[in-house]
């Protein structure tokens, strides 16, 4: 088993290429920081709300807050879902990647840097093909940068406070008819013996490793080609981030 | 008080003009048919998802049927609203534009003609700058029209049925320091002391008339001013409908 | 098309006539303001509840605020309807009507007049027969204006204060069979081409206007008809009202 | 301790007095079966719906099935109360009284000479001054014997079945003071030691007891005293209800 | 009809037996105070949290409160059910016997003794086969003493105060087969005629009779043989608790 | 940073040991299968619950499912929490752990060998110390291994069918104060710097892999010492399964 056997994918990458990855920095004009990220067909509205202020039980910390919501259109899927709001509760589902996704964030923020300012994701998903919660890390990671900019030419950071630690990316690896891959298409998923989704930091340590054998166990080996494969693609991922803000 | 009387509004516009109006048919590639639309910063993307079947209490009647939802992102406003989903209900103003919009695309379908097949419009708001309701309706059209060549395509609706009787759009009117104008941006609408939403085919004919008192009541001339701007705007957006779907 | 064209309707009426409309002021011993109205066989408890202070986002402004519920008994119609409270959700026509009879009741309240004082307007339907939603607003004008006077009396509003500016009555209009009539009764709406509702003022200025083609869109002159009927509706209503509150 | 020992009450009743009853039949022109009742000022809307046939998991066994829901308007107490509807669930308090109601009908209901038929009794507090419950299951009763009534005319009901086994009623007794009463007022109610709930069939015997210590225990006694008054006091509203039904 | 006569039940016992009861003070390591009830196959986990302070709106009165919450594990009985917060709202009898817990612990505790506190009874039903109220409100008077000594350990209650005023402890009967029994076991409350819970305080006086005709009416006789079947179970009960508390 | 390097834990374990764990095999004498698991003080009561058929959507294919729920009873922590039925809803973590419970238990079980059959797994945590998720898991796989038979012993299942094709056990891991632990309690994993839980088969293959950095991003070396110690304390636990279920 290699990750870069020659396998040639349904649509004509290689195993260890992702697919083309755009961030449309500041789309939004309402919210302090905002990104339209594309990971192929996959699209996701990233928008970051900006508030002065921390909820009651951590004022007088000195501290901030990141919080993160995702949702899916209705109709961003093949087959037409319900909304959750109809149905009137938030879905099992829709609750995981929310959590995931905050966490992530915050991982890369020093809230002490932050100051008492509240920052909220929202990555609402416009139409899906597969990685929605990987493009939604990749993606509100850029708004959230914005936002605190916006934040720091407002005076609600100092201006010498460093809240951003790091940058943070996320991609999907999975085990495909045996043959460990980068970034999985709905179809490709769909049809995964092991799905793993790695988030770490631009600097490449871990902040997420969650691998689910869906089909199959999956043995120590796969996983070290699967963490292979997802350190390589996030580093490629850092690079379309840096790109996007104007760093690189 | 004349329509026509040389005001110059904050965004440069006469008061019989409207917004810029975009239509990308086509936006999403998952839907039967879709449209994002645009007034001016308002942004709808309205997607129609065809159902061959109908509900079961419909069955066996040779009917279809057309239903709407509507919903706004939590960050497409200026202030951050909280998601529905959240809240774990929908509230009364998207009940009551989901419901509008319905009204309004059902009363342009033949039933008959569409034959048992279910037609959903989403229409999510990701920006929203006034005139959500109406950019909803517009846009939905185009949407629809979509679907029902792509349903008549696969065979689900006769090849002579004409489910589509007309076409449908709409656009708000207001009283704005006591000058009608046509097409409320945010800013206007709410400053207007009377606001009216005007939904008609493109024959010209009323489907909805909704006129609002917010700040004074108004009286018969009022409200043929604003009948007479409605009636323009619409027949403008009826030729955009038009040329988005290649019609013109 | 003559709206006295001699049409005999199933109860007799001409297409100018509304039917017997009655309200005891009153009936309720433990509000501050209510009144049982019946429009025919449509009768709707209406309560007025008055509650010195306002919520909290609006203190210190001086003013106050009025809102409206709306809601049927589940038996209040021809086949019993599941509770919204069983449900564990309000529906859409319910919010729809109460944000209706609310935004209708406000418009003649100058709320600097009111004071910081809170008003609650009850609309109970306990048996329906068509026009429930303008028999509410037409009755619930009588309960706010007792429990108006009941604030006064007590000095939570001011001696000179006026918090009414005028009265408020409303009525639907609707093309059955091609003939405008007046004051639909249930039989009657299920049949209409055309539904108006119709609020206005006792000076007979517009409060709000709802015009919907339930089967054929309406033209120009319809809508005219339309209006001048429920024109003479109101004013008829209006006298209703003096009556009850000992004012003629 | 006697409960006839000459004390007046607030309202100028005896201890063995219950409130004036009155029992208006077929107030409603829509349901099956109808009762406004009146315990003094405690006035309750009761409706009987009757559907020919039962819910699947009881069809097939020629047996029928009743059921109650109590509710109480927003403004039927002297504070307005917060709609269950808007709240979005349903009270313990409003499910308890619900259930008994439901109880106390089916406990004189031959579910098998009932047939496959659902009797659905609603139970609106429009007015509420104590004892509501207790007026609930007098008036149901009421509603519900001419709902069977109605089956029997239609064809639903056997010609020679007898569904009703007798006749349910119930009263509140109390001890407030130190001496038991009968049919407790809210001003009563609230200053009660003991509060008990009994309903009987009227021929005598128990259907249910429900005595509760509010503020302090009650021996074997007391309990003796209060089962005496019950009883007594519904003999009375027996007679009521069969002069309403034009038994007597 | 003799309470001892003879009858022989299902598990061996006379029908003035209750089944085993065993009461394992101090299960929890976590609450204040805590008790696994067994009656028979029956278990029952109470804990009582103790909280220093009382709501907003009982603040400043210098008294406590004493609230409690009664839920069945979904698969505590023979057939599984389905969560109640999976189906998003409890359930009426839920409700209801959490109500009549809070009610049967309030009637022994002092307000003004407990002070400013708060307890929260939790009974969480593990194991059910019959008499779940009445074992969950006999266990949740031993939580309850214990968290109230924790409290007074503690210095939130004085030296001096006796918030308990009286042991509660409740017991079932009823009447199986024309033959009043106590303590029912699930199979033997299916069949019975009428129901009866029964709570008293330890010196014998009454608390709670809530007595249900199940299948057939009862009379005065049958009432008074089920309350004293009551009596003397209860007196068992709690000289059960009285050695579970070390004080016997 | 070895992971036996000498380190002495607060309950005085070495950084491998895992808690003592006892498994009470058929607790419940309701349910088809049934484990009263401990880890310490975590104590999670796991029942199976068997049923001959599958949902409807399921039905015909000849294959079975599993699916699981948790919950932690309100008083199962150091601070009570509020119930889920109570809120209305489910929350995030609690669907996250059920998904995951459910997601590990399938994976070792050929649902064309479980045949047309459903388990419902239920976990409902007692008492919470640490590791409420792990130990579902471990002790839902002696239940549902328990049920199977059942299943088999009354012919829902083929006698040489072969539904489970392995054992499942998991553990959580940890970095605490730089040094890498094996099952964290409560104490401990609220300082973790990362917190992993693993999920294996009992031949040692990966089923779920979760790390996440809760305060500190972990590196490849890191990563890598607690995979190790996962899988050694997984193959720990798999020998308790095998005593519990008599195959040891």
């Amino acid at each position: 088993m290699n990750a870069t056997d020659g396998t040639v994918r349904i649509d004509g990458r290689t195993t260890t290429d992702h697919r083309p990855v755009t961030i449309e920095r500041g789309w939004s004009t309402q919210a302090e920081g905002s990104a339209l990220i594309s990971f192929g067909n996959t699209k996701v509205l990233c928008t970051a709300s900006f508030t002065n202020g921390v909820p009651r039980w951590m004022a007088g910390k000195g501290a901030g807050w990141v919080t993160a919501e995702y949702s899916m259109l209705p109709r961003s899927t093949n087959e037409r879902m319900q909304r959750e709001s109809i149905k009137g509760k938030v879905g099992g589902r829709t609750h995981e990647i929310s959590r995931l996704i905050g966490r992530s964030l915050r991982a890369v923020v020093d809230m002490k840097g932050l100051g008492e300012n509240t920052l909220v994701l929202d990555c609402d998903v416009l139409q899906a093909d597969g990685g929605t919660r990987t493009a939604s890390i990749t993606g509100a990671y850029v708004a959230m940068a914005d936002a605190i900019e916006w934040g720091r030419e407002r005076g609600f950071i100092g201006k010498k406070a460093t809240p951003l630690t790091d940058s943070v990316q996320a991609i999907s690896v999975g085990i495909v008819g045996g043959v460990p891959m980068l970034d999985l298409a709905y179809e490709e998923d769909s049809r995964a013996d092991t799905d793993m989704n790695i988030v770490t930091t631009g600097s490449g340590t871990f902040i997420e490793v969650q691998g689910t054998a869906e089909h199959a166990p999956f043995d120590r080996d796969e996983l070290n080609a699967l963490l292979d494969l997802g350190l390589t693609g996030n580093a490629s991922l850092a690079a379309v981030q840096r790109s996007a803000l104007g760093l690189a």
